[in-house]
């Protein structure tokens, strides 16, 4: 088995919030998917470790914003590569609170989608969260990033919690 | 709510293939994606309609072969919009049977996966296969097609069966 087959996989590049009362929080994805068309549902796999995954569980609700390609990695650093349990992730960020209360990022934003979970499917590490479309709108006509832009042009990284992390020295061997 | 919002999600584009005894049958499936990294696993949405889907409930594997850029229309019109119930798909195709004893599509292929299912998750019109991934490799290094790219440049449509499926009076009223 050659691992790095993975990589060749393609999606976009999300930050994905809920809330948890008042607390709100967000976090990378890039396994966005819709899964009907009838209703609009949409599925994402969120890492149980991350505070995102307790406020999805608690609440019921997520938002993804699909960021466009000029999206600063500093930008994705403060969303994917630190925890809500250590800062404000939304300190100097717009957004705004959506029609499930949870919040939707607008910076550097295509399109944003409000799901309501129906379904939760543990799959190990992570959690599936599969759920209906409540509200969804475009917001520029920027180029969506694609998380192979984000590995080849942006030179981005991928953390540990991620599902298509794959460690350096399975890479090496293969 | 902007349902045209829903087709910023980005996507490769696959043909996902499964076996029923001897018989074979692959279609074309944009939402592949990895669900958690250890073990790998993938995920994938099916249109209960569809042959592929009484296959792999049937098998309990399936495959995915990722295409690139290159791959020509006709190539995925005869595994997208065409049903093995009335052809044999594989006709002049190369394919070899992978692991799991499904077929593997080599043509326009930069890379595979193969899949035991180990979740089926029922979300309506379609059906979610979860599984561990049990082969894959790298077959060239050709560029992947996105699913926009098969929209944009290529000029692709989208089958009423396919989760991202939206219908055209629903773009105009948007």
């Amino acid at each position: 088995m050659n691992p790095n087959a993975l990589h060749k996989l393609s999606y976009g590049v999300y930050v994905v919030c809920s809330r948890k009362g008042d607390k709100i929080n967000g976090q990378i994805a890039n396994t966005v998917i819709q899964v009907t068309s009838e209703p609009p549902a949409l599925a994402v796999s969120i890492n149980k470790s991350n505070l995102t995954h307790e406020y999805i569980k608690e609440s019921g609700v997520f938002t993804a914003s699909a960021l466009c390609q000029d999206t600063p990695l500093s930008f994705i650093g403060n969303f994917g590569f630190k925890s809500g349990r250590d800062i404000n992730k939304f300190e100097g960020i717009n957004y705004k609170i959506g029609k499930t209360e949870a919040p939707v990022v607008t910076d550097y934003t295509v399109a944003y989608m409000e799901v309501k979970v129906t379904k939760e499917v543990d799959v190990g590490t992570h959690t599936m969260f599969i759920g209906e479309v409540v509200d969804a709108d475009i917001l520029s006509d920027m180029i969506c990033m694609t998380y192979d832009y984000y590995h080849q042009v942006k030179r981005g990284t991928t953390p540990k919690t991620a599902p298509s992390y794959i460690e350096e020295k399975k890479e090496v061997k293969s």
